[in-house]
């Protein structure tokens, strides 16, 4: 049974406790937690002081794998092919450390673009570093999105594979990953795909877009706080590979401390030291309340949502840094305003929570919204009215310009 | 004011539910969970459901921070000096990444030993892979301990360095770091030390020990439970080091998601990707308290305790698989005796919890007991009495022989 957004919205609201605080409006950073997490918090502990040691058989050894696997739904993947791990730079070592299949010594060239996230890009070309492979790339000279034909035209017989965003995190376009990993698999190259701003908002299915990796967490759509990554294999991909990142929990017996790694099959040979257990508790609520809810009602809610957040900053003539048709954009409407951080800094003391991202070469700085489905729409009305009254009363100008920390 | 173990006991004891449950002598494995962990964890969750994502900036940015320089005052380093990272296969990827110092092509040699854990023993070789170094690994033939001129002989111009364990987890022999660190400084050589049995339950002081990398985790003799591990890096030489498994909180402006890695200074620089934050909130607990009681006086009882445990051993004529020597002997005694992991599950059924490890190569099978500052005497009593018991009444002969899972 599918829990109604529009019958369900006061009872849903209700399990998020933060919606009652202030205008929550930065899922796109840190989704709200459910009550339930706690519940789930305290579950972990008292495994803990009751079973002592005794506590990894009972739960925790088979927590990754069982998180692992209501993930798998978000993605379209099936049981025991998603890995989680503590962080998605992790993830992309672990993936990006396979010792790779191909034997073609010319397939050297990683295609990545300026939208990717920062910390991916350093994982590729850390890991070129060591492997002698060559990154290019693609460059968005300041626009929301890159023309899918701009990378279409670089993937050829020696690309050894294509990492990138399937939503960016800045503008929130959705990627053809389709067209990209077709490609890719036409040459013989591989897809390595970020998924951060995916699943949990948007529909996702891995078997139908053909990706080999694909990578994210459930820190922000997925309300299920930090230290939760996830990184999908592609399993007629995974039997060949040996990944180099790897500890005693990807041994396919464990508890034997044995010298020589022996990997395991499935999901479990990506895994690498002992796990983030209270993480993995944590994740199980927001994980939960999604799946209730269903993605395609996620879906249509957050589409209307955003659509009339582009309406409103239309009416104001502010520049949208994300596309306006919905098939091309994810959860979030990232607005290039004037005075962009200070007025995040003085939405913030009205109890409206939105990020700020500075725009990077010729970029605009923006305010990222991303409302979830817990969101109302009066709560679109008093972003607006607050922006509206932050410039009237001039107190935008109490705030300063530059940034050093934000999140 | 330190906490007298002696004195305060039963008010100790009382702040770690599982001891009144059961015998607990597995702390070598999994540290008993203070109450106070869950308030701590409570508190997690609320800076969440009344923050949102200001937690972030109120408390969570900074954990990773203050719990490393919690995890300092046990490892004898300054602040800023230490990491916290998910797991200790996460550390040894980060400091073996690095960018390395010497140009010197020939240092190709790194030097373990077969006593090292396996998840140190996969990165090291890993990694070896990508670089091209060459694995020595010095073997113990089964006896419980190497001697250290046998590892002393083989550091020479050619190491690149030596990375092994300050205390063997299935002995729980204390290696002589300092005349292995002296060694390899004599020769221009490095050494990254895994300290998973040592911080916690023996005095360790990374200044006077002169060691280059250290890692450790709080999941055992700490009583912080998983997603805690730590590393220190000798700041002399962290200045020079480019960790290549990094991400965007190694970065020294991380808000500002530039494409280019600028390297954050002194522990910073060693993080990675968003860390496991209601991890960190678990492990300050069990660091507040055993600041409070100390080192010395925990390292006091530990070594009384093991003591004991020995003399009741050879009582029964079984073999020692630990030395009996104190100042080579960590915190947990093996004992190699008959059916030792049928005896192992007689004995959780009876309550007390040790731990069975299986003998590689030609080394014996053993149960490890691991008393910590919270066991009284009388339980190591129970532990034998038990023992005595489940041979007497031939109850070990209803559980199977052959392992395959065991914690």
């Amino acid at each position: 049974m599918r829990l109604d957004l529009k019958k369900n919205l006061a009872l849903i609201r209700k399990e998020f406790p933060i919606l009652e605080r202030c205008v929550y409006l930065i899922s796109n950073s840190l989704g709200a937690v459910p009550e339930k997490a706690l519940e789930n918090l305290q579950k972990f502990y008292q495994m803990w002081a009751e079973e002592g040691v005794s506590a990894w058989q009972k739960e925790w050894w088979d927590l990754s794998r069982k998180v692992g696997n209501q993930v798998a739904y978000f993605l379209g993947a099936r049981e025991d092919e998603v890995t989680m791990t503590p962080n998605a730079t992790h993830c992309h070592w672990v993936a990006l450390s396979t010792k790779f299949l191909t034997k073609d010594e010319r397939r050297k060239k990683i295609i990545m673009t300026d939208h990717d996230f920062p910390s991916m890009i350093y994982a590729v070309s850390k890991i070129s570093d060591f492997k002698g492979w060559k990154l290019e790339i693609v460059r968005s000279n300041g626009k929301p999105a890159i023309d899918v034909e701009d990378i279409l035209k670089r993937i050829d017989e020696k690309t050894l594979f294509v990492a990138t965003s399937h939503v960016y995190f800045k503008s929130a376009y959705i990627q053809n990953i389709k067209q990209i990993s077709a490609r890719a698999r036409d040459v013989g190259a591989l897809t390595l795909i970020d998924g951060y701003h995916a699943p949990g908002i948007i529909p996702v299915d891995v078997k139908q877009l053909d990706v080999d990796f694909y990578i994210g967490g459930c820190l922000k759509w997925l309300c299920g706080g930090p230290g939760n990554a996830f990184l999908y294999v592609r399993p007629e991909l995974s039997e060949n590979l040996q990944p180099q990142l790897t500890g005693w929990l990807a041994h396919r017996e464990p508890f034997l401390f044995a010298q020589e790694m022996e990997y395991a099959s499935r999901g479990q040979k990506f895994m690498s030291g002992t796990p983030p257990v209270p993480c993995l508790y944590t994740a199980r609520a927001g994980l939960d309340v999604l799946k209730k809810i269903g993605i395609p009602g996620i879906r249509d809610k957050s589409l209307s949502l955003t659509e009339l957040i582009i309406k409103k900053a239309k009416e104001r003539r502010y520049r949208l840094f994300t596309p306006e048709e919905n098939n091309l954009r994810g959860g979030s409407v990232s607005i290039s305003l004037p005075h962009a951080f200070p007025v995040k800094q003085a939405l913030e003391k009205r109890d409206v929570k939105v990020d700020f991202r500075k725009g990077q070469d010729k970029e605009p700085d923006v305010i990222r919204v991303g409302p979830h489905f817990y969101t109302k729409n009066e709560e679109i009305d008093i972003l607006f009215r607050e922006i509206d009254a932050i410039y009237t009363s001039g107190e935008f100008k109490k705030f300063p310009e530059e940034i050093k920390h934000v999140t």
